[in-house]
């Protein structure tokens, strides 16, 4: 923890009064060495825009989009800003974050929070909309067997996404006290040890463990699709045979579209608040993040405006 | 070498006597343990049906699809025969294979070879089908950044194949006499290290080295596409955080449709035959596949009818 000023905004820029952010494993890793960020942590929040030069933002509620792209080069101009190749991450690369009283975000990042939706809520609509990402990827239809593997907060998260689409995903974990979470919200649940190999259409690995890329593909029907939404640091050993034997696609996914998590929010058809474990005020961040990490706890708040 | 019988064509099934085939590098697998299959190797081949139950096919010069489905399956119900959980594979798995006078096969898998086609590059229909099979799973046009990751026989059958059909891609490898013969043929190459990271849009791994699966990483751009054709035995090992930073989508592939592959060689829009570095007699079998195992190599043919 150290008192830092304000920052200042930039052209384009607007200051933002954080209310809520929640803590992502991301940070955890970050904390351990992952990208060799230092800086402030935290890329998701709800805040109030206190500083903008277009008075149409001044105090208006916001969840912003975390990837600051260039907006001129190659990967910019295909619409793929958030692959942008000199990009900075809130929090994550090159940009102070959400664990502060105050972050800067250019106007582009903002979206408006929907006067419904709490900021406990709004909090989550950044992983939200990283699981709204999958929709965007794979085309998936109510007849099909969606499996997601993990019963951590992006997996529950990933499942209160599809079914909210209409979808019956299957969450597939190993921790009981996590999974009967997500009976209570609802959600299908399954041990990996009682379903049949190859008989999912679609199986979402998101356990963080590289353990979790070989039993994806064990459960993954052939020509079917495995989407990774777990980011593995170091090397991943499995066995690809049966990749290229059963011809399975298998799709990277990270972040995605705010519009449709805020909408989904907005209308009430994914309520993310059963997920939230513990919140700590900011002076408190640091045993914020130690709770974050420890075992059967899902997602955890940093208060900073209380 | 073994003497056997002549097999016996069961019911919808053709007997047919073998003029070419051609040695690929699953034989060797298979010779070294790989899919513990005994029997009679070779899946690539054309011949002369002798024997049917239906006359339309008698004296009929043909190559056949490898899998054989039991097209009563919920996977062959979808169409999806090729991968059959019960299936047998011509010299693979649980069926006598090429590298023999004599081989059955269902009609079903049966497909004519067009008169202008010689055998020596008719037994090449197989694995010029399981190139058209990336054409079959990725939209690529002809703006397309694509690398074709190897300078053995089947990364330049893929070149071949995909330059058949308009596209420019470039063939990626390390031995000088091989990417001499990839120019030969009219194809572009390059060294790996002369290329930029992230600059493709579709690479295909075709190097049958689990350290060309880590290379294919790197050499596509964001959201780019990455076809599998190796088949890797025992654990891959490599860096998989860019598939999902990255978004990148994976793509397995294996065997491909004989229909376009035919058409190909038929117009002669694709000339395999420049691959082939020998032949041998079926009496010679074991020298082929040793002579397939050479450095330098490429295509190895068993001339059973001369």
């Amino acid at each position: 923890m150290r008192n830092l000023p304000v920052p200042q905004p930039g052209a384009g820029e607007a200051l933002i009064r954080v209310h809520v952010a929640g803590v992502c494993n991301t940070d955890l890793e970050i904390a351990r060495g992952y990208m060799g960020f230092e800086g402030v942590l935290g890329h998701e929040f709800v805040g109030t825009v206190e500083q903008c030069d277009d008075d149409a933002w001044l105090g208006a509620r916001v969840a912003g989009e975390i990837n600051l792209a260039c907006g001129r080069c190659e990967t910019c101009q295909r619409g793929l800003g958030r692959h942008c190749p000199t990009r900075r991450v809130l929090g994550i690369l090159g940009k102070d974050g959400a664990f502060a009283e105050f972050l800067t975000l250019p106007v582009s990042n903002l979206h408006r929070v929907p006067a419904g939706v709490s900021d406990r809520a709004a909090c989550f609509v950044e992983p939200v909309a990283a699981c709204f990402e999958i929709l965007e990827q794979v085309a998936v239809g109510p007849q099909d067997r969606v499996a997601i593997l993990g019963d951590g907060k992006l997996a529950q998260l990933a499942a209160l996404v599809l079914t909210s689409q209409g979808l019956s995903p299957i969450v597939v974990g190993k921790h009981a006290s996590k999974l009967a979470r997500a009976t209570e919200l609802g959600l299908r649940v399954a041990h990996a040890t009682d379903l049949e190999p190859k008989s999912f259409d679609i199986v979402v690995e998101a356990t963080g463990s590289p353990s979790g890329m070989q039993l994806a593909i064990q459960l993954t029907r052939p020509r079917g699709t495995l989407v990774l939404k777990s980011t593995y640091h170091g090397p991943l050993s499995f066995d690809a045979a049966p990749l290229v034997i059963d011809e399975l696609q298998l799709i990277g996914s990270r972040c995605g579209p705010f519009s449709p998590a805020l909408a989904a929010l907005g209308a009430a058809r994914l309520r993310p608040e059963p997920l939230i474990d513990a919140s700590f005020a900011l002076r408190d961040a640091e045993r914020a993040l130690a709770h974050a990490a420890a075992p059967g706890i899902l997602k955890v708040l940093v208060e900073v405006q209380q």
